[in-house]
């Protein structure tokens, strides 16, 4: 049938037209069905929904992503006509009934997501059936090299190649900003895309964004690695492994993480980066994203063994994530820390551990033992070396080499929180310190962020100093302080639980 | 914040706002965060989309629903902040994760989706979820009343009430259009809530509209029954058990049919309809929906048992689904069989089953055997009293109680197909019958259809006529002309198959 463009002025991220619902009902054309709408040479399929009064018989209300793609004009009159369902719905459909998925399918249910040719719903119902009839290592691999070959992907000329990954969940966790210029400072390429915070207090990128531009063009992103050998920008300012942050977007509002997608997710954007080897952490323990040993024992052996099926070599290191990283959180509490560390000024857990992964990752590539490259990587710190290259990769990414930690601004605002009872500190939690680094204002308000005066296992008094908050927002501070009291950071445990007289 | 209105004139049937991309990042609002928009005493809470470019900063796109609920007007300032996701995603993940729902869970989960608190994502992963863990038969009636307390209910002065169902998928089974003056002629109240087509050809409420209005409000239904202790109404038309509604609609882009949810959502419809005695009809065979008769048998077993569970009876009766009920085929073809067969002329097979399935509903009411029962109900058709019952309902819901068979008209455009080849009909399909029937135009076309000149085992020679096709579209019957040769609706097998000297 022949029907009027109705241009509809916003995005809608979605490929839908809208149809007259008595209209579409009379044609037998019911909500989701695709239709064809062809206009000249060119022709695009979208899913329909109905409306009842504002697009009226005769009209198709069009989105301006898909009008914009036919190069259709407002009143113009095109031709739209029913179309088959894409054969990938079938395969959501094999999913969700307990069969395994071949490659082929995969690769063609993920190129049908990324041409929009699936619902949001249908496309869910494929992540929860993934969740619970879970992956074959086969099907992962597939998924993995779908995900890989949906976007760009990085080459270097100098190999090897190493990177370094966590999975997150840790405040303040920031070994990568010391482990990317220790390793490149000892010649080896290391080409880190890190996130900007998604459900986190703030991340690598919000953190290194306060040194230097972040969002990099893929060329100058070539530029900075060929010239320092490393990198810190953000990930999503290239297109590496498209479909894994549409599938991410999905995973979010259910919080679903099945292992599958886990494996492929990661896999996929280090083979993207053009990693050869990569050294994995999964931090374990209370408030961090995995509680449990046992799992994260079996999740690197699956990393490890996946990995290989792609042609990617990974190792694994299990590390404490029952508490933060640091006493410092917050982007420019954090940058500062950063900073201070490759100065030889304090931070030595986090100096500690970036050394202890850097001398692991030097195992996989120089013929060393870790230990031998844990004293590699320490005497690049202690030597400057490190914070030498950290200054270069900050120039050449477009910042200034010459920041000093003191010239970096926290908020102006600030509050304390006190410990209204004796006893020592039980437990300082990664998800409540998240969540109150964003109440202040983190990441968007880089001198937002925490400061803990006490470490766990520390005894204290009543009226102690817990820890500090910075905002550049009076309000965000006193919500934040409210906040806390419902969401406490700091546990402290009677030293005397009970007196029997 | 506070954000001014931009209208978007367009409904979305969705929960929907849209914000400035970069001014929502900024705020850490995300796709699909649930935000509270005030306006004066009232407040409405929506899910955040993207735009980067329509919606400009410090403007909060807003589609009609939700500003005619908050009574917004373009350019208006309101209040805008991030509120809580709802509990009820908590659940879907615990279902995704295999842990049966309670019963306040799964209240609550449908009065979310009923107040479009919920994505259809969110959703779909929820349905999906029901397919691969199944529910329990706790569940199952837990979600049963939650989807019949969604809606309208009817009742009824006149006791008993008894109500019939099938769960469909064969083409021209009229049975209920029979069966309702038969149950009412004998004083028994029935009323008969029935669908349109969806998947199928033409539906009950298709036909019985070629004959009066069936789409009646709930105080004219009630008129109706009071009146004629009967009716044949469209159930769209009436908000009974709406929920389900809602659920069908997200369950028809991958076909999913748990059992827990068709239990559920029969069951809360018939109660919803106010019924006490429910006879089921499950038929089976190729090309119906269920094809094994174990499974048949299961599901009889299940809806006795969960319709029990929420008070009311069903008793099932396993039918052959493996060809047309008819060999008349469309809104007006089937209704003028219906007429013939309550005058006593012809369709033996439809009158039989209506009344073998009405002595089975009297066995359940009356004190009488279900053979008893079925001669009661062959006396009715047989007297006339069945036919004066049909046109005293018409005549209630509006229609012309003198219709005959003869004044009804089929489509002007026909056209006929033949054999290819000499054999046996092996195979009458119900799929690929409702495929053509609305190829034809059906149901929007009341004289579309198909008029079949042979039976299944019926020998036949090559060009003999296997059916006629009619509508009132001549491309219609042309393009349905073509489709008939791809999706086969009568089935000839050689009777020699092979010669052997």
């Amino acid at each position: 049938m022949k029907l009027k463009v109705k241009l509809l002025e916003v995005e809608q991220g979605r490929n839908e037209v809208v149809l007259n619902e008595f209209e579409a009902k009379e044609a037998t054309i019911d909500i989701g069905d695709r239709i064809k709408i062809k206009r000249n040479a060119k022709s695009a399929v979208a899913m329909v929904d109905y409306s009842h009064k504002f697009i009226k018989r005769g009209e198709v209300g069009m989105f301006v992503e898909i009008a914009e793609a036919l190069g259709a004009k407002n009143g113009e009159a095109l031709d739209v006509s029913l179309t088959d369902r894409p054969k990938s719905l079938d395969f959501v459909r094999r999913k969700i009934d307990g069969k395994a998925l071949s490659n082929d399918e995969t690769f063609q249910l993920v190129d049908d997501m990324m041409h929009q040719k699936l619902s949001d719903a249908e496309l869910a119902s494929w992540i929860a059936a993934i969740t619970t009839r879970g992956m074959s290592p086969h099907e992962t691999s597939s998924l993995t090299n779908a995900i890989y070959s949906s976007g760009e992907v990085m080459t270097w000329k100098k190999k090897p190649v190493v990177s370094e990954h966590s999975i997150g969940g840790v405040s303040g966790d920031r070994v990568s900003m010391l482990i990317v210029p220790i390793i490149a400072s000892l010649g080896i390429t290391i080409p880190k895309t890190a996130s900007k915070a998604i459900s986190s207090g703030c991340a690598t990128a919000d953190v290194m964004e306060v040194l230097a531009p972040v969002a990099l063009s893929m060329k100058k992103i070539h530029e900075v690695v060929d010239k320092t050998n490393g990198c810190m920008v953000w990930g999503g300012s290239v297109n590496l492994a498209v479909a894994d942050d549409i599938m991410i977007k999905l995973r979010m509002p259910l919080r679903l993480d099945p292992r599958g997608l886990v494996l492929s997710s990661i896999i996929a954007k280090k083979k993207a980066e053009g990693a050869q080897y990569v050294l994995l952490d999964i931090p374990v323990g209370r408030g961090a994203k995995v509680t449990d040993m046992e799992e994260a024992r079996s999740m690197a052996h699956e990393f490890k063994s996946q990995s290989l099926h792609v042609g990617i070599n990974f190792d694994c290191v299990i590390t404490d994530g029952s508490k933060p990283m640091m006493k410092h959180i917050g982007p420019v509490l954090e940058a500062r820390a950063v900073l201070e560390a490759l100065q030889n000024k304090g931070h030595v857990a986090l100096v500690e551990k970036a050394c202890l992964m850097s001398g692991m990752l030097l195992r996989m590539v120089r013929n060393v033992s870790a230990g031998k490259g844990y004293k590699l990587a320490k005497e690049q710190v202690a030597s400057g070396a490190a914070e030498k290259k950290f200054r270069e990769i900050i120039a050449a990414q477009g910042g200034n080499p010459k920041v000093q930690p003191e010239g970096l601004k926290i908020g102006e605002y600030s509050s304390v929180v006190e410990s209204n009872m004796e006893g020592k500190v039980s437990h300082i939690d990664n998800v409540n310190t998240a969540r109150i680094t964003r109440a202040l204002g983190s990441p968007g308000d880089k001198g937002a962020g925490i400061v803990f005066d006490v470490e766990k296992g520390q005894e204290i008094s009543k009226g102690d100093v817990l820890f500090k908050i910075f905002s550049s927002s009076k309000p965000k501070v006193d919500f934040a302080f409210e906040e806390a009291k419902r969401w406490p950071i700091v546990e402290v445990e009677r030293i005397i639980m009970e007196v029997i007289r």
